[in-house]
């Protein structure tokens, strides 16, 4: 099959539910989608609010192009500005997905390249993003366009701590 | 000695030349200070321009209890909101940092426990910070306060592109 016309755009707020769709079989593809809370109606508020906590792109084909279920939008990129004390403004990709039927045909590295282009904009001089240790096909993507894993190079561990522990911490005990 | 009479407050543009100081101060402590490439002045715009890039909140103490060296400012925590695709708003804690002479005295977990009510006043679930793995008296704190490690428990690895690999990513290479 010709690759698809697929066309790269910001996303609308009518997009979340197809993205809330593509987020949970992202996280069932990394086996931790009962991690998964977020909803339709909260991923909406918080990307098209005044002050937005991300921004996300999407990959649409033509109708012509649906997938077998009779999706159109069949991949996404979410990001959202950081900061290095080191080095400045920083862009994060926290997401970036294409749905299995659509791979092997460039669409993941085209939302990417926008997702790079929008940081070079912006005046970012990093693009930082997390992968599983266990998902060796990204992260010999990875690798292979220069990115640096910097857990392995420098010993950088992430660590969370979830709403009860925040509450603790916030009431000073 | 006592615990100085140490205040925690939002910081403000005047800060920015303290505050680069203790970037420094603490890359040093990190070994990595030769990645440390802001200026006050950059630091400055990015936090206090229309979007700002990052929130930071310092530790103040009298001038009666300044530092050896006659700084007044002897703390930081640099914060900025991020997003989780899974759970939603997130609060991330860039750099958290007491100046050696001051610690002991509760003044982190003071910065630490004012970004988690931040974080929680805006609806944040989830407040993550990254680890050097051989630091281990930080690494013992945070799992005290019952943070997890992320990278230890799931396997996240942190990437990184540098600028130039960004503007190859763009330019679609």
């Amino acid at each position: 099959m010709a690759a698809p016309a697929v066309s790269i755009r910001a996303c609308r707020a009518e997009d979340c539910a197809d993205i809330v769709r593509m987020i949970r079989e992202l996280a069932e593809f990394e086996n931790l989608s009962e991690q998964v809370k977020i909803s339709d109606q909260g991923l909406c508020e918080d990307g098209f609010c005044q002050d937005p906590f991300y921004k996300c792109v999407v990959a649409e084909v033509p109708r012509e192009c649906q997938s077998k279920d009779g999706h159109t939008l069949i991949g996404y990129g979410l990001y959202f500005f950081t900061y290095s004390t080191w080095k400045g403004r920083n862009i994060y990709m926290e997401d970036l997905y294409v749905m299995p039927e659509f791979r092997g045909k460039g669409i993941g590295k085209k939302l990417m390249s926008t997702i790079a282009q929008i940081g070079l904009e912006q005046g970012c001089t990093q693009m930082k993003f997390s992968v599983l240790d266990w998902n060796r096909p990204a992260i010999d993507f990875y690798l292979s366009k220069e990115a640096t894993d910097l857990t392995a190079t420098e010993g950088w561990h992430v660590f969370r701590f979830e709403a009860e522990a925040m509450r603790r911490l916030a009431s000073g005990e």
